[in-house]
């Protein structure tokens, strides 16, 4: 049975991200559920896409990733559902899902599938819980909702920070093959791992997201450079 | 089979969640077991009791709640077994299961359940996990030991901020139904969704407990009202 | 089915951990994985060998437990494998495991086993998850690679603060026995129970792990002691 991804930016300090798997516990009860991430930046669209985007390719066919990171949750934003060779993605339609290029997208609007009455303030719970525990079951996409052919994609700037870890470790989207980057004015060698450099030094490798990373050994790039998601890297 | 939902103060930095689900899975290997919330303030009971009543309605029958804040562990406090309807709870009798107002108790005392020895510091390990696991498998409550009459309620306050959320949202005990509420000297106005208000406004929604919760859009009422658990509204 | 236990240093603000969960669900769907902790402070060996050790006994024989902080990540530390007569651990050579005393040690070398390419920042996920589902499936341990005889093993300090938990509690390597302990000039008296002193008193009881634990009831010890791990106490 595939598993339920699940990424949001509820937090761990409160009980909605238990609430949404109590709710998918009662559709699929034998569907493993596994976290992806909930400490996300409070709407951080792009951080959130960045890690489906690195996450998704380790998960086994099937897979049904939930991410809600959804500031306009109560108001207009459509809900999709997508559907590429291997998974299915639900998501607010804010940008999130805009690196998914093969995909095919339904509006996710049949409310005999939501909870009753559905909050204008938890939708995870009223809508993504029992849609995703639906589809994880095995229900016909189709059912969702009708088609959709064009959604919302942010710009993509080449050459930013897209992410930095909880060691400080900048991830970027840049690919590998340049010698060395430029960030903050500051010229970083690209080494083949860290153990091949001394504790302090600040380098950069191809990390395990398959981009240019830039890091401190056994300290945080982050800390060192002032850095922040989104500063130009060359 | 029902899952067993798990509430602590324990926090996600030690190993001691983890090791009373190591308990668990030895007796009832198949039980999925759902953190609920794990991060509350050290000691808390009536933010426990209230995210515990917000979210069993949402778990399906026959979940087991495991709600473990005790501040008297080691100490002569009982540990309650609460039968309901449709699920089962184990807490200390310290006030934490007072919400429930149609539930049959009873003493846990039967000491040939618990892992033996019994410590003196932790009965989440050695008297709560043995329980529910057994209880998840189908034990008989009465096994557990005697029926209760009588347990600790707390004084429920009305007009009060009864939980402040990770976003900074004020949830308060107020029941739907005032156009405007009062907190701190300022006037909130009741609003249907956030996303009829422009960032950053003052608004107060139905919340996902279906009581009036005080919002900045898109930023926290806690932060700008210097608001904490407690505070009175009107 | 028993479980995968994991330990890491991972936090729980990216997404690794999630991804380390979704390559184990790939090769064995059915096997429950058990988060121990991840947010040991990076780099901390000491504190993952000691959470380790004292959550192990708590789990169910053939349980696979995963522990990885890993500052040598990408060098030529070697991963080892450690079966004693109930677990399987699975670990970088740093000194986590050398509170194994009667275990067998195997160095994982096995490349068939691996994800590929394996990248040079994330064993977890290239390494340790594919290899530790396996062997949750069933696989024998002789497939991982050869024999080993001599491993990294710290040296232990009697008479220290081995770890502080999230309530400020320090718990020691001290055995049970003395009617009191000092620590940074301070005398403190050993006690049977929390309950039985008043909030705010400063004691020693025996705790979970079956060692001395020092605490502040109802408060921090750490915070009142300004203590930390490595402190002698005697």
């Amino acid at each position: 049975m595939p598993p339920i991804a699940l990424l949001t930016d509820f937090g761990t300090r409160d009980p909605y991200v238990g609430i949404v798997k109590g709710v998918i516990a009662g559709i699929a009860p034998r569907t493993p559920v596994i976290d992806l991430c909930h400490d996300l930046p409070p709407f951080a669209v792009q951080g959130a896409s960045w890690a489906l985007r690195s996450a998704a390719p380790f998960f086994p066919a099937g897979t049904v990733f939930v991410a809600i990171v959804d500031p306009g949750v109560g108001g207009d934003r459509r809900i999709l559902l997508a559907r590429t060779v291997r998974h299915l993605f639900l998501a607010p339609d804010n940008g999130l899902l805009g690196f998914l290029r093969d995909a095919r997208f339904r509006a996710v609007t049949n409310r005999r599938l939501f909870l009753a009455p559905v909050s204008h303030t938890f939708h995870g719970r009223d809508v993504f819980a029992p849609v995703a525990a639906r589809l994880a079951r095995g229900m016909a996409p189709a059912r969702v909702g009708p088609r959709v052919l064009s959604i919302v994609r942010l710009q993509e700037k080449p050459g930013r920070v897209a992410w930095i870890d909880r060691f400080g470790n900048l991830v970027t989207n840049l690919e590998p093959g340049p010698r060395a980057i430029r960030i903050r004015g500051r010229r970083v060698p690209v080494v083949k791992t860290y153990a091949s450099s001394t504790p302090g030094a600040l380098v950069a490798v191809v990390g395990s997201a398959g981009t240019l990373e830039i890091s401190v050994v056994q300290g945080s790039a982050a800390r060192r450079l002032r850095a922040k998601i989104g500063d130009p890297v060359r």
